[in-house]
């Protein structure tokens, strides 16, 4: 049995091995330099762990893994246009180092390739494998649309900003390791059941994600602290202070993210008070845990033994615990 | 056997029947728009016929020909936000109707869309299909990179030009009729002759929409005539100009089409005044009628009867008389 590392490892071999050194240089380069930030290798350590439940061997299930990993670098190559984001995992995203055509342009190269990689699945099971693969796209492409029609949104529910992030997050997992256990060998139930699974995953992740926009580490996270809170993102821990606050509190919150009268580091102070105030931060805390315990719960109802779930466990655990 | 115009209607009842009234909205409405534009479903039309020469049934080539014509809509759409076009048909483009995000985002659920309809291809021969469509989407990349090269570069040559219009253009021509052939029951090698065909026939029609940019009437074109000219625009005729020109005539054309001295009419007129000197447009069309008559050589080649060949020499034919 393998786990996470080794998984990360043959995938990243996998996406090594593949000469992107291709002409035109303007299409191709753009996709090598994305490929080689690295990141997690979440979605695709998730199909080869999927896998890796029902059968010993994975190889069958590399390609399709590398698939879904592009199409997830694909979507943040698009997202950063859109979201006119200059760094990504510390480097400059393709539309600043490049420009918005050659991103708009190789991003959608990306998406082919995706697709290129996903065919090569196994013929006993590509076209469920793709049908699952296209629905799930799509349903990302909406959960985008929706975090974008949020923005200009001040009374989104909570009910709709989970269900924005299980279709721009989770959805991409839940595919990723049923397709996993579908290569594998998995029957219907199991691979439902690793649906259910990996959509808790990707709920508890972005959670965490919103968490630690706010109470994480820079250093760790990579990323700048209170991103979120500048620009009014309406994140999990944002709309709850808003169902929780009241009176002052409220009118406060009001201001906060309506004006631009505070400086940034005072404005993230401001709101990381309240969010203390209201008790957010445990909260969100609670809730990430929950979705934890009912994706831990849902590998126990697997038909596998409790040995070959071990890695999946241990990556779920990883996941938990994370800071970055 | 079924004719162009049958094989159009069959093709956009069933894109019609396609609800895309779904949410969100800002995702969904983009792509019924572009696809309500209608156009001359070219791509889908090869298809069908190339289906229909093996077949009396096309029925199970029809969601197969919707998703290469859904493609080939979805890169007008990302394009046109390339080549900030703000017409498209008569109508404004849809970066131009909503915003660059959201023709960015509608583009990418485009492609997904068309994978979508492309795995519902018989599955006796869906992974060739599907291998064959991504290396023709990767191509049309290409040479949609290779088109933007073009704008910045002076030496662009005849042979590199042919090349990007065949990655650009002819690629999909040819997909969609071999595509067709092999879900009617076609072998390798009356497969590979429609390929082939296809190439012919989508460089002759590329060369076309060349000479109609600066010979044909604005009327029927839909499109202004001379847009090419004025953006100084490496075409099949402005290339070969500059290989024919000499002299006077060849300082006027590099002086014409490297500053801003003259009006948009007074451009046009100077260039159209060369292009008539050198003989291009005689030139041009001799390139046009010779791709089309080794087009129709190679229909002659397939291992079918003339009579099942009839349709596909018609549409042909009528492709060789368009004015639009």
């Amino acid at each position: 049995m393998i786990y996470e590392k080794e998984a990360q490892d043959i995938v990243n071999q996998r996406i090594d091995s593949y000469n992107y050194n291709l002409n035109p240089k303007g299409l191709y380069e753009p996709i090598r330099y994305i490929l080689s930030m690295g990141g997690k290798r979440m979605r695709s350590v998730f199909t080869l762990l999927g896998c890796n439940l029902f059968d010993d061997d994975v190889s069958p299930a590399i390609d399709t893994a590398v698939g879904v990993e592009i199409f997830h670098n694909f979507t943040l190559l698009h997202d950063d246009i859109m979201d006119k984001a200059p760094m990504r995992r510390g480097m400059p995203t393709v539309h600043q180092k490049w420009n918005d055509n050659t991103a708009i342009l190789s991003g959608d190269a990306m998406q082919i390739e995706a697709y290129r990689w996903m065919t090569k699945t196994p013929l006993h099971c590509l076209k469920p494998v793709l049908d699952l693969f296209s629905q799930t796209a799509l349903q990302v492409c909406e959960g985008q649309q929706y975090d974008m029609d949020f923005e200009s949104r001040s009374d989104v529910s909570l009910q709709e900003y989970i269900n924005m992030i299980r279709l721009k997050t989770a959805v991409l997992m839940a595919c990723s390791l049923q397709i996993g256990g579908w290569i594998g060998g998995a029957g219907d139930k199991d691979a439902h059941v690793l649906y259910d699974c990996g959509i808790n995953l990707g709920l508890a992740f972005q959670l965490q994600d919103d968490l630690l926009d706010v109470y994480g580490s820079a250093d760790l996270f990579g990323k700048k602290i209170g991103g979120d809170i500048l620009c009014n993102k309406k994140t999990f821990l944002l709309i709850l202070a808003f169902d929780k606050a009241q009176g002052e509190t409220l009118r406060q919150l009001k201001f906060c993210t309506t004006t631009d009268t505070y400086g940034e580091q005072e404005k993230i102070t401001i709101v990381r008070n309240i969010y203390n105030e209201l008790n957010i931060r445990e909260l969100c805390q609670i809730e990430i845990m929950r979705y934890y315990q009912d994706a831990l719960q849902l590998i126990g109802e697997l038909s596998c033994s409790q040995e070959r779930t071990k890695p999946l466990r241990c990556f779920v655990e990883t996941l938990m615990m994370r800071e970055a």
